[in-house]
């Protein structure tokens, strides 16, 4: 048994966030009944997204590209969890990162709609997204379009549910992992300026004819709605914000879950320092201008609400429309059927999306 | 508390069958906490489907049609799950039953794809159904339909999540209450012959131009399953069968469940002889010749490995395909992200359905 953290099972057991971002039930209640040392987890969950993998496989064989395409991207997602937490063992970690990564690439085109996997070059290193338009026929100018930003441990492949809620309205999305996040990890560790990255995909996203430029959005989640208030500050093309659980700064590090802290240190490449002082708001805040939308739960464990009030007195000159769930966990994943559908429908509002009917 | 059962609240949790069905996991977590006695059930779930109306009705306000839909949907499910097993309490019974059936006829229309209300007048009784069509373009000669039943306690509000796995596969689908179900049973009792109503819907959807009568299927769940081969033997206008969770007569009837015991008396109007007699396959099985699936748990408590074996031995003239999973409980709705998808890719197979690609 791993002993070096305090950590147990249930720490890692996530339900509403891993039942909303996709993982099934019949996986959730087996890891529940057989997963009892903390070291058991990783392999659990590698061993379903095996499971789903050749499932995967065998629908593609047989024609059914939709089970297909959803059977990979539900191995993607077992193996997503697998390493989700698993800071304290970086061999697997990165087996766990490359097989999610390689799994979604394969799911991909088999999705509906499909995603389109974009990579683009920014300072030297490489961003990778997906892109996925809505069904039904595209507006004249476009389709609006919202950006999806990952957290400290959550990635681009983790997006699909939610993507699909905005697909429906109308929305196309591009999710994509940024310094520190999933695959680009490897290449670069977080940054102070998370904004210079979310510009560098603006710029390429203008030149996508399908999109109507003048229409885009960006969401994220939990750290990543630290990057989506920082990336609207730094880039006015940015028309509407999402901060999906949010904080001002690295204040109360101390306070966080261990798991937490250690999975800040690790993304940020080990310096404390750099890491405390990176992640401030401070210096950009005032200049975020588009409507924003700050969402979360009273009962969030890693951002108190005294973090997420000095985020709300710092946004001075934008429109804030912002809600604490009283019942809410971290980004109030324990009720995403509520809140996840009403931040799809803000965004929608905001860019003048229209409901695909037919 | 409740007197004349011993059933506790644990018995009603139906975790796996409510999650796939569409009931949030936040509800059934909070239900976990506060249905302490059996009595509060019933009004737990109503409240929460008051909650839903609620949002959805102010979702439609705002113009947001799909959360409106979808909340309306959830609002109808909740208090359809308040009633499902209240055979005790026939007045609220009623009370939850209408309220699903116009909390659904609201969300209708908001649907994507939309779900048509059709009233079908069988031997002095009216059959109400839903049919929706599947996205993008129809194929010259129609889509394939295939008509969905409840069971004993389900009904065809309940099958909105299945219903859009079939549409994704191209297959339109007409969910409706037979005899003894759901709305109809305050007109009608359970019947012998189910498939003479199930008859009389096929010629009303051979007037729908937008399907292709020559590729239509059925599905039925539970005693639906029963009523789905019935179905098939009694009309070869059905290409493909699919009886998810089946048995054969009611020999076993005193080993099931005192709750399932007590809902078969309750839909067939009170009467035990004519119950046990009128649910038997012996009389039309040989008659089956379309394709058939048959899929369960072997851990199923209601319908045990002997039922299903007659029903097996009985179907002499169908190609089968049987599905008994390891692991699965009553229709493996444990395992429903595997056995849903999957029944849905057997019917798109059978019945020539191309899936939605753009």
């Amino acid at each position: 048994m791993h002993t070096t953290s305090k950590t147990d099972v249930r720490s890692l057991m996530h339900t509403g966030r891993m039942l909303y971002d996709g993982v099934p039930y019949f996986d959730l209640q087996r890891a529940g009944e057989q997963v009892v040392h903390l070291d058991q987890w990783f392999d659990f969950w590698a061993a379903a997204g095996e499971r789903y993998e050749r499932m995967g496989e065998e629908a593609l064989a047989a024609g059914a590209r939709l089970s297909g395409g959803e059977w990979l991207w539900q191995a993607s997602l077992s193996f997503h969890y697998a390493q989700f937490m698993w800071f304290h063992d970086p061999a697997r970690r990165e087996r766990g990162q490359r097989r999610k990564v390689e799994l979604y690439n394969r799911a991909a085109p088999n999705l509906w709609p499909p995603a389109e996997r974009i990579e683009i070059d920014v300072e030297g290193s490489t961003i990778p997204g997906f892109l996925r338009m809505p069904p039904g026929r595209r507006p004249e100018k476009g389709w609006p379009c919202v950006l999806l930003l990952g957290g400290l441990e959550s990635t681009k492949e983790e997006s699909y549910q939610f993507e699909n809620l905005c697909l429906r309205r109308g929305i196309a999305t591009f999710a994509f992992d940024g310094p520190g996040q999933g695959e680009v990890f490897f290449q670069l560790k977080l940054q102070p300026q998370f904004e210079r990255y979310t510009s560098a995909v603006i710029d390429r996203l203008e030149k996508q004819d399908e999109l109507d430029s003048n229409r885009l959005g960006v969401l994220g989640r939990s750290l990543g709605g630290f990057y989506a208030l920082r990336s609207g500050a730094g880039d006015d093309r940015l028309r509407a914000v999402v901060a999906w659980a949010f904080f001002h700064d690295m204040d109360d590090f101390e306070e966080m879950p261990e798991h937490t802290q250690e999975g800040f240190l690790y993304v940020a490449g080990g310096s404390r320092d750099q890491l405390l002082e990176a992640l401030d708001l401070s210096d950009i805040a005032a200049d975020l201008r588009a409507p924003t939308l700050l969402l979360n739960g009273r009962n969030d464990p890693i951002f108190p609400p005294r973090q997420m009030e000095r985020t709300i007195g710092a946004l001075t000159n934008a429109a804030l429309e912002v809600v604490i769930e009283p019942d809410g966990d971290h980004c109030c994943h324990n009720m995403g059927n509520i809140v996840r559908p009403r931040m799809a429908d803000w965004l929608a509002r905001q860019l003048g999306a229209q409901e695909v009917r037919r």
